[in-house]
């Protein structure tokens, strides 16, 4: 009879080797994360367009009357599925919408990939079938191709979604994780912390006076009000999901080779997300956001872009939090209330596991 | 508190009613399969590329140099990860590659989308993501996006992986399955049960003089050779995966309403694999294939289609199984080797789960 592997002389590259198995951090966004993309992926696919790790992969020699393609994908796992403000299915379809508009990229076609449990109610599917649906009516993109698989009872929980999306990056439209200059204003597009908080108040059963909603919610229109507003001197854009602000922070002062100033106290939070932090030990500036996009804008235009992101309902928040400096590159530091610095460093992992 | 959503009342599209759970075979790639596209997800997502049903979207209103876009996407949950002839790292890359060439586009970029169970082991994740480098370079495409999401320890099987594609269809070919015509001929590229087989004779521990190797393989190359050679005779082509040359082969005379006669003495199976049906009491047709491809080809070019895929190592057992008539249009009918006629029907779900 044919034998199982024996992987025990498998090989795993360095620095992997300090965890022999998958740990939730892995899949967190942090430290981790970025070690298995480091040295697993990236060694193992090793091309152009992937080594840019942008949110979207921008695919040379692929073009639509100019516009370049771009590709990207995500899985989702959230738990529960359905939370207030939201469910697994308006999060898969937003997610990899955002995640193409923040590479500057118009949205247009997105794939869905279920894993159902066995045993699984069907009006759950058919709940969340419906969430995708609207939420791609609202994002105004559609749904082409698609693919379901069911494991055994014990082996999923429920419904994992994967989606993949193609978008086009207009002529002219340069955005990347690399492009951060001194000089450099950051904006955030509003509150910070509401869809990790959302989450974690179901979990917890956490009690306050208004219920945390998921700001769960496609950015493509607010991001072509940005690109109208600033053009060129858009940098960067990301939408702060897994990690947080502080790890989208992190990642594009490492991939620039900039630092970054934050002002504490311009980070806007609702009061029931900093009460809720506070219960569960948490810094909001690493929950998850599902809604919000980071901007990274040249000084002189920053007045402009703002101005714009605040006439856009998912913009009316909108403050400027930070700024670029060329000293101390790769690294956060924050101006707190108190006066003080604190460095505002990348996790190991994600506090908060299965949170999209 | 916030309660968890109560979905006793939520609503379930009619027939899915009948089963109110997910069960097995809603992933089975049989009729549970159809009933959820055609009553859920259709509806649902309802625009025109979907609605072709072909195993990639062809996408209107986006093309390079006038080839149409196409977009494909799978999730892979086979069990066991690493069998004989290939793990789920090939089949995830070929299962992706062959849906878009089957399409009749040009495969060129993939996502990969996994969902990793805590505690798995990194060597183990190694050699999956070795396998796909491998498989992604033998195929010819680059892998230029990806996510990697963890579940609980219970909650998954090891690795999950998705996998979407992008390619291009060039001017001139239209392939789909509704374009079956009277008259076609019915190629398919070699051996049929290879890869269902060889899974099963693991899980079962069946032991034959020889070990059953998956047929995992990228069908790219052989369908440029089939393309050349055809042109636009090539009327339909399908890789029977999930659901075997049997479901194929009815989901093709459903869409194009035509009867399909299958001579069965013509069908090429290896004496292991037909021993291991016999044992575990399956029928080779309706056994998964991630190797082979069906083509629909106008009568007068079957010889020279046949004689070009004979050429490529892929296609070297290639033979004439089946024709298309204008009787029975939707049924699929076989000429036994005892010279009577049976029904080859569509199956309620697939017999072998998790297979690919």
């Amino acid at each position: 009879m044919p034998k199982p592997p024996d992987f025990s002389s498998w090989s795993c590259p360095l620095p992997l080797r300090d965890y022999p198995s998958v740990v939730m951090g892995h899949g967190g966004g942090g430290k981790l994360s970025a070690e298995l993309i480091e040295h697993l992926f990236l060694p193992a696919f090793r091309n152009h367009a992937l080594e840019n790790l942008g949110d979207a992969s921008i695919v040379s020699g692929a073009s639509r009357a100019g516009d370049r393609l771009a590709f990207s994908t995500d899985s989702f796992v959230v738990r529960p599925l359905f939370f207030p403000g939201g469910s697994i299915g308006d999060l898969a379809v937003n997610g990899t919408v955002n995640d193409l508009a923040v590479s500057g990229a118009r949205a247009m076609y997105l794939s869905v990939g279920m894993i159902l449990e066995e045993g699984f109610a069907l009006a759950c599917l058919a709940r969340v079938v419906d969430d995708m649906a609207r939420a791609a009516r609202t994002a105004g993109v559609q749904i082409v191709t698609g693919d379901t698989k069911v494991v055994e009872k014990g082996h999923g929980d429920g419904c994992y979604v994967n989606t993949a999306g193609i978008g086009f990056v207009p002529a002219g439209v340069e955005i990347g994780p690399s492009r951060a200059r001194g000089g450099d204003a950051v904006i955030v597009s509003g509150t910070i912390g509401d869809h990790g908080m959302a989450i974690m108040s179901v979990r917890e059963g956490l009690e306050f006076e208004t219920t945390i909603q998921s700001d769960t919610a496609a950015l493509n229109g607010l991001i072509e009000q940005i690109l109208r507003a600033g053009g060129d001197a858009i940098h960067v854009m990301r939408d702060p999901t897994r990690g947080g602000v502080a790890s989208s922070l992190n990642e594009i002062a490492a991939a620039s080779q900039v630092g970054v100033v934050v002002e504490e106290r311009e980070i806007p939070v609702r009061g029931e997300v900093r009460s809720a932090c506070e219960l569960l030990g948490m810094d909001p500036v690493y929950v998850a956001n599902e809604g919000k996009v980071l901007v990274f804008v040249a000084e002189n235009r920053a007045a402009a872009v703002l101005e714009a992101m605040r006439q856009h309902p998912l913009g009316s928040d909108a403050v400027i939090m930070a700024k670029v400096v060329d000293q101390h590159p790769g690294m956060v530091v924050a101006h707190t209330a108190m006066g003080t610095s604190r460095v505002i460093a990348m996790q190991i992992a994600e506090q908060l596991p299965r949170i999209c």
